[in-house]
């Protein structure tokens, strides 16, 4: 613990984040859990919620209405067909909201997935308690739908790539920041590692004086009645995937004193909140005599090696993705062909330079109607893949310039 | 001019601002004009040239390797289908680069309006000179097509006010903050008001020591080979679209000594390089003793009106992307209810408990396919408007919240 770190704490700050896992007509007793989850709220009167997949407006509206006298101020982000699903309540008034929507969320057509409605994003609260500025940061990131063979993993790369560049452009003039959200990486994965060597955020789990709660820190675990056991086989404690990640800045430093999850069930029920567990920090923020931050981002040289390491993925998802806008492209050339070459053989019979009805009315017809039907869903494909080329494109080539930058100022230390 | 500004300047920027028009195979002697940009640019040896509608990479890798050896760092913004348009040029190193795509930009379907394809965005550069940072900003806004009827009036709207958000955000640790682009709304507009208002940028035509260029400021004027006459007609003088705004932050002020725009023609050339006129700003930034900015961001109560006019856009926009939307709706389950009719004659004929092939076999499947089509379209529609729903009402939103903040802020004085 460093010295200044001693003194009295100016402010202590009780955040509670959960991954609601309020899906309508989907997710399992979720009134249930929504009125749970208020009741706990209001119980214990955190300073802020951060809470993620309150996919429902109405959830919200519920929330809203039971916490209104413990958090006078609530925000929800809309954002995507469906909602960003991210909403906070918050004891001290919201100043100000921002909400950057990730270039890259997935594709429209992996329905069974559903990532892409819902517009993924991270929502900015700045909030001053005690003169202190704090600037909260909420998000989720797409979900990992198979470890082994993540075909989302660059997407999730340049959302954790754009995560901490919004971070850091839009807390220049932040006292504390903090990020509470569902990352849906585990602690060792290169966007994690990534997001934290670019910001400097530090990991409550990791910092925190004390810890109670489910082994390692985990947030999906086997022991949630609602969890897919199949998919945890692989990790018999469970994942770690859900955070709450903060820095002090200019003369603040903060401090983690207590770290806490639920353990597979909400204190004294029988079902938990979500299949998610909740994780509660309380921190310290502390003032400090110098300037410079104690907790500030200081440049390491490993994080050169986790840039080329992001950058990796994203070259891999660009190749990826170029491969599907070429295929695309050509499955709309080829059905545009099949329908020139129709209407050409139906004009000339029409005039009369073929024989009158040359091919049975019936299949022509059904033959038209399916290559209209190629022809614009391919081409709706090719469009959305070469945006995606597009953002890959871009992303690798502002990690190149910032790692470029990083590295003049490593030489130049 | 006030007293601080009289010191001698530290620094002398030019800084030179241009709609290209360059689309490939539409925009007429594109190359011809590219070369002239690319000449002029060198031979005037700019601080920072910021260039729209550069649509092609192929144009902006002859920009910069004709402008290597003057502009040593340049950045070609990508997004959308196409790319942004957006490119810097750069005497400076290019610290970093941050991009942020405009929740709204038009509507897919409007083919032969194009924005949507573009993916609008306001590209952000960090530089140091001198020991002063830079946040440089360029963007493009939504088209105006008809200033009557302005369909896209509520999205141009929400992208001024995102530009706002994006630069206030951002620019906390900046000490010059400096935006130019083609903001497509005329000086008087609610956009630009609003945009100003929030942000405290000020206008370079305005506030310059010295002008030379068309009257007004115009910067789209009848004057101009490529311009649309008939367009212009209700602006005999042209109109100012094209802008160079700025702020000085911290202990640091700006000056515009000399705005000049060109008028209709490259000088000394038979051609214009573009359908728009260049606006070149020669800027001062001075140091002056108070930690206050001079041109700092002062709460103007007349905001109050400009926010609630903007409101009033956004809630006119919202309504008409309600209608859309139900409209859509209620055509894609139309079309899904005549599949299934269809399915259930199809089957009862098969099963048959209707007399074997009812209906003309030829007429049945183009109807099938008709409403196959039709699902597929206005259901792809229903998600647009549904996701444009979504922006306007989080943009209303964070509007009132903004106006509560300010309203407090002003009853506070």
């Amino acid at each position: 613990m460093p010295a200044a770190m001693e003194k009295e704490p100016l402010l202590q700050l009780r955040v509670f984040d959960l991954n609601c896992w309020a899906i309508r007509y989907l997710s399992k007793l979720r009134q249930e859990r929504v009125q749970m989850i208020a009741d706990t709220l209001s119980q214990e009167g955190y300073d802020l919620v951060l809470l993620q997949e309150v996919w429902s407006e109405t959830d919200y509206c519920t929330l809203k209405q039971r916490l209104s006298a413990c958090y006078p101020s609530s925000h929800y982000f809309r954002s995507g067909v469906i909602g960003s699903g991210l909403c906070v309540f918050s004891k001290y008034t919201i100043l100000d909201t921002f909400l950057y929507q990730y270039s890259l969320n997935g594709y429209p057509y992996m329905l069974q997935h559903g990532d892409w409605f819902c517009g993924k994003s991270v929502g900015l609260l700045v909030l001053k308690i005690q003169e202190i500025v704090f600037n909260i940061y909420v998000t989720h990131l797409h979900a990992e739908y198979c470890r082994e063979k993540d075909a989302y993993l660059p997407h999730r790369v340049v959302q954790a790539w754009e995560l901490g560049q919004f971070i850091q452009h839009t807390s220049k003039a932040a006292d504390v920041v903090l990020l509470g959200g569902d990352l849906n990486m585990h602690p060792e994965d290169v966007g994690i590692r990534l997001l934290r060597g670019w910001t400097g955020l530090r990991d409550s789990f990791t910092d925190a004086e004390r810890f109670e709660g489910c082994e390692d820190g985990c947030t999906l675990v086997p022991d949630n009645y609602f969890t897919n056991k199949k998919e945890l086989q692989p990790f018999p404690l469970g994942i770690r995937i859900d955070y709450i990640l903060y820095k002090g800045q200019s003369n603040f430093a903060v401090k983690c004193d207590r770290l806490v999850t639920t353990t597979g069930k909400a204190p004294g029920k029988s079902i938990p909140y979500s299949d998610h567990e909740a994780v509660i920090a309380t921190l310290y923020v502390k003032r400090h005599g110098e300037a410079k931050a104690l907790n500030s981002n200081t440049v390491e040289p490993a994080l050169v090696d986790i840039m080329n390491e992001a950058r990796t993925e994203v070259r891999v998802g660009l190749h990826a993705a170029q491969r599907q806008r070429y295929s695309s492209g050509r499955m709309a050339i080829l059905a545009l062909l099949l329908l020139l070459l129709q209407a050409v053989m139906g004009l000339s019979s029409l005039v009369g330079w073929a024989s009158p009805q040359p091919f049975p009315k019936f299949s022509f017809s059904v033959l038209g109607s399916l290559a209209v039907l190629v022809l614009l869903v391919s081409g709706v494909l090719h469009i959305f893949h070469a945006i995606e080329v597009k953002v890959l494109q871009g992303t690798e080539d502002q990690m190149r310039l910032a790692l470029q930058s990083l590295q003049d100022r490593l030489s130049a230390k």
